[in-house]
């Protein structure tokens, strides 16, 4: 990552702490116009190491002298410079298509001007992060992140996944909707011609919210509990009935 | 955009300058630490308007009682949480295949914690920013660009929609929790210390479900119903015990 003419230390703090984010650690700064102070470190939060690492140059040529790849970002798509720049998206195709182990460089101008046409003759692609109309430019290390993120989903990803709750099985709904048809009619939800509609959608809703099975024994509870209740009621206005 | 228990007003700032960026307009803060003042303003740069037109709430089911889809982010893939979030890029997907105009809040957290699991409760689905395992911490603002930038980017979906009932809004959501949990108690399905859990992981079910206003209506019916049936034993069991 090559920040040049950068005027924000707070900036080149918070495009290291995007930089980790998404897996890179190699930041040049060329010419600077403050040094990483107090302010980088506390944007950086905890990616202080690419600050430590950091190199700081004169110039951009010498920056650019170990790579194969340079990218020039620019905010300008309409920008009279001769070439069309493309989205950020569409970048990692292009370095995909390069040798292995290319040595790429990732270019960012100052945040208020952008790079110079000058430099971007030395880059190539030209990409820019889309954005609304009314407000394209984005934050420098805004940027930065984007153009990262965007290199780093077309790694593969091998995180391994997290454990989820299994999902129910078939029986366990249907144990629970055997559970449920009896409840709703005894409490006066079956009156009319709709209620096999009604059952229908419920039964349609239970698909639709991929129950797990703890979600299923928690249902299963309440229309014990239900069920109970029911009983207990059916005895007691039995009870009070006159021979 | 609604911004929960935001630390740093810099980050209200910045999050706004991203919400411009990819033409997002209104920012609702729940319960934020500090107040819009200059710092705000001066990171929000040419997006103050979205500063102007925010709206603080004191919290966050008072912010969500108008949305019909209620996303929530989370940077713990891990979290044992019992839902797999999905990558950032996954959502554009999700809401596309919601009813047209479905109002939509993207849900963050503070800086430090996130969102709490009683806050991720209230979202479906939730989503996280693939970023690298050594440092997969996004800047508040940041996360809130990378969730803007995927639907800013997601193509307009033209594909004439099947007439889908509309999905049911927080407010309603809430009144069906406000009749289903003196049930549950009445049930004697509070026994322990689990039953918050339990109310917990229900409501988590219904944003997964993204239950429709006829769903949101059948339930609360049922609810009456028992109600209703907890009433009488309340009364019969009252008559039949001796003076």
């Amino acid at each position: 990552m090559v920040l040049v003419g950068t005027q924000e230390e707070g900036n080149i703090g918070a495009a290291a702490r995007a930089m980790a984010n998404m897996g890179l650690s190699e930041l040049i700064l060329v010419a600077p116009r403050q040094g990483i102070g107090a302010q980088a470190r506390a944007f950086a939060v905890s990616a202080g190491a690419i600050l430590d690492r950091a190199t700081t140059v004169a110039d951009l040529e010498t920056a650019l002298a170990p790579f194969q790849r340079v990218v020039g970002t620019t905010s300008a798509r309409g920008r009279a410079l001769g070439r069309v720049p493309m989205a950020a998206r569409e970048l990692p195709a292009v370095l995909a298509a390069d040798p292995p182990a290319t040595r790429t460089a990732l270019v960012f101008g100052p945040e208020a001007s952008g790079l110079t046409a000058g430099e971007l003759a030395l880059c190539a692609p030209w990409v820019y992060v889309p954005a609304a109309p009314a407000l394209p430019t984005l934050n420098l290390a805004q940027a930065v992140l984007v153009v990262a993120y965007e290199l780093f989903l077309a790694e593969p990803d091998t995180t391994p996944r997290e454990e989820a709750e299994p999902l129910a099985d078939q029986a366990a709904i249907n144990g629970l909707f055997g559970q449920l048809q009896p409840i709703l009619e005894a409490v006066g939800f079956a009156r009319d011609g709709s209620f096999h509609t009604v059952l229908r959608d419920l039964r349609g809703l239970a698909s639709r919210a991929a129950l797990d099975a703890r979600e299923v024994a928690i249902f299963r509870g309440i229309c014990r509990r239900a069920q109970g209740l029911l009983d207990r009621l059916t005895q007691s206005e039995g009870a009070g009935e006159s021979p």
